[in-house]
């Protein structure tokens, strides 16, 4: 009967992991290494799984850099959509999670109990977003100007190179929303929304899948607000979110409210391609109820979930 | 309370999709191909679904052929063994049908109440299988003899060229087996097994990825025995099975006792990558305590489950 009671009060905790869960700075990013380096998060989830109902999301961008880098390298086989690109690193990022996850649940004596599943996830966004207007998002390998030239794609020049552009609508819904809650209520570990969903737009009732990527961080938080996650964890690569980061006077800030946060923001504190979307997701996850955010070092989950490290948005 | 009973006594519908589902011969397999063809099955069961649970299997053959084709072109990217590529084509075949299957629902105005879901699998083999002493299974691109002998992989000479062989071992348990009975209770159409599934061995009670690929009627005979799967359909680009196939007195079957099967088998009646491993998990199932087992072409997957098409194979 206790037990019963506290199956039914675990709060749901939503981790997104960042690209570093899977392949460190300086990597190359061999199939070992990636493995490797999955046990960090998932060795702390597993733990957690033992208090919390767990769902895990996660970014593809290298493994759909490689895949996108494989395509221009091979006339032989027909080239893939983008959203098809995204579907194979969630088949093959999730395969990886949950393989690492079951040995860490197997060494708690847990992989018996606890079931999990990787959901395929599309993600609604809306093709009137300004960002297919002005696609922003660099993807994939870089091209040196010539071949960029002659890319059947939108192209932008970065400091490393010309890449391929792409659009970043925001999140407007998650398909898969009610199976994910349904086997979150009966105890699975849910792993969703790979790489920020297969983004697909209204095509009347139907979903069309379209050429674009929808930020992991901003996916995550929609996935939270509509299965209503108590706590939003964002695992990164730095210990939490800082002002004058990268100057000398870089400082980690503990807690942020929102209001700050928003100034923050404004003022530009915030990188754009990287803590800017997790600050903003952070936000909106606490903005349509959710009760707790944090960002956190993707060493310090467990630290993070207790209170004890990361940044915590605060209402 | 009539529906209830009726739902509750729905019988269990496993669907195998070969691989003409997706590529038809002579196409060269372009995104917008592979969902046209993909309606042909899919309509057939999303109409079914409403008298049977239903679960698909499905190959990845041609796709799982492309992924290393592109490995080998392209030296800029990690190498990844053949696991992870299986679980790519999950994932990107598991979205294909996932979104096909949702546009037939919607026709017939089930998309808001016929829940369903993709899950990867995995699939336990026996390390001391002896197909991994002689690997038999060709896969992937054809090389010629003097690319052949430089790469790190086995090959053998087939009638098109050299060609990459792995093991396929047979098929020992589903590792999702819990979890895919469990969403096939609650109603939902389950999307398992993709291309024979993700092989593994158990090291200790851990489980390793392997280089091999697993006939995919094989584990879906497998998969059905362990769901207690009612009907087992393998659906093809014939008709049914013939004996004398190809030859002049070429004979479809509408029904095909164990018995003769195995005769037949014995005799060599059915082309060994092919039709006899379809008639091989057909009868495993049959033995292994399923009712009914049907061969038929992908066209007349609702004719053969009212048996009105199709081979039958019976007890």
């Amino acid at each position: 009967m206790k037990t019963r009671e506290r199956n039914y009060t675990k709060e749901l905790l939503l981790v997104a992991l960042g690209g570093n869960a899977l392949i460190r700075k300086g990597q190359s990013g061999t199939i070992e290494e990636q493995f490797q380096n999955l046990s960090v998060p998932l060795r702390q989830i597993a733990r957690l799984s033992k208090q919390y109902k767990i769902i895990i999301t996660h970014g593809n961008g290298p493994q759909v850099g490689n895949l996108l880098l494989q395509q221009e390298c091979c006339d032989a086989t027909p080239r893939l959509p983008l959203e098809i690109l995204v579907a194979q690193t969630q088949g093959q990022i999730g395969y990886m999670i949950e393989s690492t996850l079951d040995n860490e649940l197997m060494k708690l004596g847990l992989d018996v109990e606890q079931y999990f599943v990787t959901l395929l996830s599309y993600v609604v966004v809306d093709e009137n977003d300004p960002a297919f207007k002005n696609p922003s998002k660099p993807i994939g390998p870089v091209f040196s100007e010539e071949t960029a030239a002659s890319l059947p794609y939108r192209t932008i020049m970065t400091p490393k190179g010309f890449r391929r552009v792409v659009a970043s609508p925001k999140p407007i819904t998650i398909v898969e929303k009610r199976e994910i809650k349904k086997l979150i209520d009966l105890g699975f570990i849910v792993i969703a929304c790979g790489g920020g969903g297969i983004p697909v737009i209204r095509d009347g009732r139907a979903f069309e899948g379209v050429d674009a990527v929808i930020d992991k961080d901003l996916a995550s938080a929609k996935l939270g607000e509509e299965v209503g996650a108590d706590i939003f964890l964002i695992a990164t690569d730095v210990v939490g979110v800082a002002i004058s980061y990268g100057r000398p006077n870089q400082k980690f800030l503990r807690t942020l409210t929102l209001a700050q946060a928003a100034t923050f923001m404004q003022e530009g504190e915030f990188s754009s391609g990287s803590m800017s979307p997790k600050v903003e997701a952070a936000m909106q996850f606490l903005q349509k109820g959710g009760k707790r955010a944090v960002i956190a070092s993707i060493e310090h989950i467990e630290k993070a979930v207790a209170g004890e490290a990361g940044t915590e948005i605060i209402k």
